[in-house]
């Protein structure tokens, strides 16, 4: 596959490529599924959309290895990722500055509902880890539900590398986390330039990281859960942030 | 099956079940589908957790119409409502009950945000139409992480009059919406008895419920995308809520 591709393998995947509207160039489907009852609602969308089906055998399947590609899989155009120097000028220049940093989220769709919500909050973008993270897959973008066209999302080597960046742009850091050391994110002045780090599902953020923020805070939970989805979390301080700058506190 | 019998078909559904640790009875394969690749995942899984696997010809799954069941199911105890009369009572018993009314979701993982959230904001419980409506299943309790133990769910006929039974009980209702008529929901006092009404994805609130509203909110947006994912939504204003009421305004 050329670079600028990405390709989505799996009923359900390929499925949700068509249905959101990508520009899926063609979809491919293994020689002995071709006719199998559960391809049939790709290949009539397929059909509706006016994307080629093209029949391979199972051997071309063998390029992904150990993922559960179902014998489908759907070629689209890769998500273009914007350059963390332009993102990070940008945002330095808006007094009122707002970036996530996503640390190795696991979950695209997760990575989708916060690209939304970070759109919605008037973020400049959002920061990604280039490897051990989920990227902007098609899952993600179906999840963001519009917002992957307009938020800039860039992928940078090394998350404590952005962070001190932003750092020097003048951008004050707060990392979500569950640590009893943390402080209840309605006691942060979220106005002027902010950064907010949210951890992976499960994991929360890393030692260095967590040493890279400036605060440390956690929503107060008030059940016996401990915490919230990360999304569902980002969401919470986000609109937090955004009632300090449009209100008097 | 059994009526206080529940069951996910579809490999993702039962591989989720069985990972999720939900306590299936028992997984039914097809016979035909019994060694296929597909099914490993889940057979393996299976075998972990100590679930017997059955296999059955073709037509045993033919129960289950038109759904996607890809020839695999997984048999499980169902979710245990509670009576809504009881949740409402015990809603009301509290000056601050707090009660989240999800009308007419579509997506099972969206309940289960919710209901992760409610119990995170120490909502009494949660509501839920008894018909076209996303119902507490195994992938509404995966999203849930652990509320659903927690959390009562009563599901209801008619979610206007639950709206009344609420109003009745001392409390003030405020359905989510983009409707232009609507309020910014940082604008809302929410301490005192508060119920939220959440609409379907896409949908909103149907023209009845907002009717039955004391108040319709909005979340400001600052970007380009026009609402945030329901769950994310719903998250915001339960916290603002928990804001208000542990702190001055």
């Amino acid at each position: 596959m050329a670079s600028d591709e990405e390709i989505a393998v799996g009923i359900h995947s390929v499925f949700e490529a068509l249905a959101a509207g990508e520009k899926v160039r063609r979809v491919v489907i293994a020689r002995h599924r071709e006719r199998d009852a559960a391809m049939r609602p790709i290949v009539e969308e397929a059909k509706r959309r006016g994307v080629a089906v093209e029949v391979k055998p199972e051997s071309w399947f063998r390029q992904f290895g150990s993922a559960r590609h179902q014998h489908v899989a759907a070629e689209m155009p890769a998500f273009a990722y914007a350059p963390w120097d332009e993102l990070r000028k940008r945002a330095a220049a808006a007094a009122d500055g707002l970036i996530v940093v996503a640390d190795h989220l696991e979950d695209p769709q997760n990575l989708g509902s916060i690209m939304r919500a970070a759109e919605g909050a008037g973020a400049q973008g959002v920061v990604i880890p280039d490897r051990r993270s989920a990227a902007v897959t098609a899952a993600t973008r179906r999840s963001a539900a519009g917002a992957a066209s307009y938020l800039p999302v860039a992928r940078v080597p090394n998350v404590v590398r952005a962070l001190e960046d932003l750092k020097a742009g003048g951008f004050w850091i707060s990392g979500l986390t569950a640590a009893p050391n943390s402080v209840s994110y309605t006691d942060i002045d979220f106005r002027g330039r902010s950064a907010l780090v949210v951890g992976a599902e499960g994991k929360g953020l890393s030692r260095l990281v967590a040493e890279h923020c400036d605060h440390l805070i956690h929503i107060p939970m008030g059940g016996k859960v401990a915490s919230l989805n990360a999304a569902a979390a980002c969401s919470v301080v986000l609109f937090e942030a955004v009632r300090q700058r449009t209100k008097s506190l």
